[in-house]
């Protein structure tokens, strides 16, 4: 971001299957099989870039961590499924989730990195540490790890990637036909790492990536997710259902990055959003209304239940959440969701059946039911206080969710001056105003 | 494979960045930066496929294994890579090489079942157990682990990764509207697999994928390595310098198949082959000595050293290989190309010197010089003699080399009726003439 020109707004589209409602599938438009078709997401993406998004963001499980009998779920691996839609566009950035938890850091390091080359810089790598149990069931586990030991692999995989991305310096390949020097091997660094949990020797086995380090994006309300966004992410995606909330949020995670010895500028907050568009407010509540109606009451109490850390028959309908919730897991679940849940209840003090409404029968985030005048005014409100510097967009269903959005939403936050209306770079780096970073050797020259 | 059909020969093109030789990158006619080129890969498979090839395929390392001051190494990711092939090619198979020793199950089976559905129908597996030392180094380890205990791992997870791209039932997503209904879950079974390498619990968290599963790919000249291939591989990528020794290999190989009750066309054997073309076969010759000579000699010499066990100063360039070599790494090395390599000096009564020029500089593959009549008649006789069901081609340098097997050798086996001239099926099943497998509550049914 440069000093002359005002500060933009960023936008992601985070492209859950079918949409963010668990209905979503069931409209006339929807084709339920989108959560398997790589046409659906790459449509999804061309409809972002024409929209100038910065981003399409990709969640990930590895289980199956929902009601599978009742909606779809996040199936195709991401990286996988960013490759193809990357070949499909030409600036859209591409982010996908993997988990710390389940995975080795030299294959994550180097998909990621295969990923930023393939797409000529347009790579984000969303860390997760993975808090469910029938994904650890999947990895040899019978438990989830503690929350503490999670996050400390997190901090030491996160900073493990960075080094191998690093391995290489910038301008370590040569590839001179007439001398026949191929990399100048004094450019190619071993990593040398012994840990708590990794030993890796490197270096990585391809050169330093465009963006010379993939984006690093993270989501986490707890304290170590905190503490593990301030140290490495770039982005943040988080889920604050009230503004104050975001506000607390975006500054005290400036405030550690910046005690850190991070810029003031090196992570961006993105809160989720969930979008409900129609051309009048009653229509649009006619919509989540529809939505919510598809959604079988089982299926939403088992899910809120199972968010809240409650068994489902403490769950009464027509009365309000009980008083002595505490975090599933023992401590251990997650904190996002359970959190930002149980204020949104509290504070509208809604019944059970209120609140899955409110939620449109989702998982936590906040959502928008509205004109597109309403959301872009709710968004440049947000945007403009600091309480979020730009949105992972979730919208109802999926792609009409999204082209509403950059049909009516769009075009207005343009003509208000604070989203682009034209790309000025081809990295996600350059769309999210982030810079490139130095590498490990060029850091240390200059130090 | 019908029965009123005659036999039909299989070809794979090796993507091997700038091409098989080593130097290859410094021909005028090379981009020394094909190695982390998309687009590269992306030329290649289109002119494959207007071959009517059946599948590009990948190798891949987890390490730096090679003498990359020299020459280029494998380096994007394959399953990345291939999806990037599959989204601008319509009936090429993609096959990409991952290790059992450095990966997770789990994340195997999904990332493979994803390039399947994500490609329609046309992905494949070629699954290794990785002998080095420095791939062992970026996963924890101060040592390769041995042999037996790599291939008893590689056949568990092999297995389980079957069983989990068999844990959806062909028929178990609905995705009915009117009824909510998105899956049976009758239909989506555990694995529940509890093994001397891992426990994973399952389902896959996709549902079965175009071609059931994957094409399974091996490569392997040990006795582990035959055995892994008789139970699991239904196309294997050989390694033979000779006529006699391929046919003893595809013989046992297909023996010991039947052996383990599998059909008689259940496996097919690739011959690994590199091509250096002419228009004489003076010219190829020379393309081949032109090729050679840009390789540095301490560079082949190493290399050569490497494969066979031996320290570097014990070659002679102008003297025969050492009486007393042994399989390097105390006998956990890499069979394949040892055997191969040794043998073929042996036959020959090669120095070191016309070795590696009679192996183009390259790493035990057989290699032919010459006209495309001529490579044409070679392939024919392999092919009808049962020495190989077909080859995977290493030409010299890409993409020329692979435009060159096309144009000239590609049309002389359409003329004699052993290659097809158009595609019949969609999927890399079809064009390997391999069966779509049940799966296991199909067959578990059926008994």
């Amino acid at each position: 971001m440069t000093a002359t020109r005002p500060r933009q707004l960023h936008l992601n589209i985070n492209a859950l299957h079918s949409g963010f409602v668990p209905s979503a599938w069931r409209l006339p438009e929807s084709a339920p099989d989108a959560f398997i078709d790589v046409h659906h997401y790459v449509r999804l993406a061309r409809i972002a870039e024409a929209g100038k998004l910065d981003a399409i963001f990709l969640a990930d499980n590895a289980a199956i961590v929902d009601q599978i009998d009742f909606r779809p779920i996040t199936a195709l691996e991401p990286t996988v499924l960013l490759t193809a839609v990357a070949a499909a566009t030409t600036h859209l950035g591409v982010i996908g989730t993997a988990s710390t938890s389940y995975n080795e850091p030299y294959n994550i390091a180097r998909r990621f990195a295969s990923l930023d080359l393939v797409s000529g810089g347009r790579a984000g790598w969303n860390v997760v540490t993975t808090a469910d149990l029938p994904s650890a069931r999947n990895f040899g586990l019978e438990a989830v790890p503690d929350h503490a030991q999670r996050y400390r692999r997190a901090d030491e995989f996160t900073q493990l990637v960075k080094d191998l991305w690093d391995s290489w310096e910038d301008d370590a390949f040569i590839g001179d036909k007439a001398t026949g020097r191929f990399v100048d091997l004094a450019k190619v660094h071993p990593v040398r790492h012994r840990g708590e949990f990794f030993s890796v020797q490197g270096p990585l086995n391809l050169p330093r990536s465009p963006q010379g380090r993939p984006v690093l994006v993270q989501a986490g309300a707890s304290a170590d997710g905190r503490e593990l966004a301030a140290r490495h992410a770039e982005a943040v995606f988080s889920a604050s259902q009230s503004f104050e909330e975001s506000l607390d949020y975006a500054r005290g995670l400036k405030q550690r990055a910046e005690a850190l010895g991070r810029g003031p500028d090196a992570v961006k907050v993105l809160a989720g959003l969930t979008t409900i568009v129609g051309s009048t407010e009653a229509e649009a509540r006619r919509r989540r209304d529809q939505l919510v109606d598809l959604i079988p009451w089982n299926y939403s109490l088992t899910r809120l239940a199972g968010t809240l850390g409650v068994p489902v028959d403490r769950l009464k309908l027509d009365e309000r959440l009980p008083e002595d919730l505490a975090l599933p897991g023992g401590g251990n679940g997650n904190h996002t969701f359970f959190h930002a849940t149980l204020a949104h209840a509290r504070r509208g003090q809604f019944t059970v059946r209120q609140l899955i409404r409110e939620l449109a029968g989702g998982g936590g985030h906040r959502v928008i039911v509205g004109t597109p005048e309403q959301i872009a005014d709710d968004i440049e409100h947000w945007f403009k206080a600091g309480a979020a510097d730009g949105f992972n967009l979730m919208p109802d269903q999926l792609p009409g969710g999204l082209q509403d959005f950059v049909d009516g939403v769009v075009p207005i936050l343009q003509r208000r001056g604070i989203f682009r209306t034209a790309y000025e770079g081809r990295t996600l780096r350059e769309h999210l105003g982030l810079a490139r970073p130095a590498g490990r050797e060029a850091t240390r020259r200059a130090a």
